[in-house]
């Protein structure tokens, strides 16, 4: 999706704000992280559909039997104002058959290397890990 | 909201993902952008209530007599992958009538200066810019 992205973030109440691109499906975030993610919650998880979409989308072309797949995302973050993210860890639960674990590893490092937007996005002095666990 | 954060992320089909923390509510992420926002637009929309809530808090606490608030935000993206952002303008849409400009700007800049943790977790080379829209 090159071009300029443009998305409007409306508040509704409290800490709660809801929004997105012109036209489309919109997103609720909840700054108290009760009705709906909080910022830094959405951060992570925005992290996590970039990459999880890129090793989903080079598994399916090489043809893996896919039949489960989740990143679980922690985040470790400053004391203090800005409580900003120092480390972040992603585990891969990938559920491909027959797959092996050296190629779901060298997609997880293509997208996390080269593809992924999200992470390139992100300041290079958080801590970037991954792990993959291969689930039955 | 100290302490590491915690969020799993899970592929629906095609590529829609849902996902939030544990016993929390959920967000879905389609990075195709058709049933959900993308991922790169869940940054921004991240980035957006992050320091929108900064925002609304400071004027609340100021008194403001807050009616509406939006933020808008283009992020401009590099062409080759990584598709990066490269540069973000947030534009701050707010209804508060009587209260003057410069405060409201005081808020803003406290907010991307200090408070904001997305912001701080953004890469530095992002040029990130602010507007402010003072509405009847």
């Amino acid at each position: 999706m090159p071009g300029p992205a443009h998305v409007t973030l409306h508040w509704k109440e409290g800490m709660l704000f809801e929004g997105g691109r012109p036209e489309r499906p919109s997103a609720v975030i909840d700054a108290d992280g009760q009705q709906a993610p909080s910022p830094m919650d959405a951060l992570l998880l925005a992290l996590a559909g970039c990459t999880g979409a890129d090793v989903v989308s080079i598994l399916k072309k090489k043809r893996a039997d896919l039949r489960a797949f989740r990143v679980e995302v922690v985040g470790e973050r400053r004391a203090e104002h800005p409580k900003r993210y120092t480390a972040i860890t992603l585990t891969y639960h990938v559920t491909a058959p027959g797959f092996a674990r050296d190629q779901v590893l060298h997609a997880i490092e293509l997208s996390l290397g080269k593809y992924c937007s999200v992470t390139h996005s992100l300041a290079p002095d958080i801590a970037l890990r991954h792990e993959l666990v291969l689930e039955a």
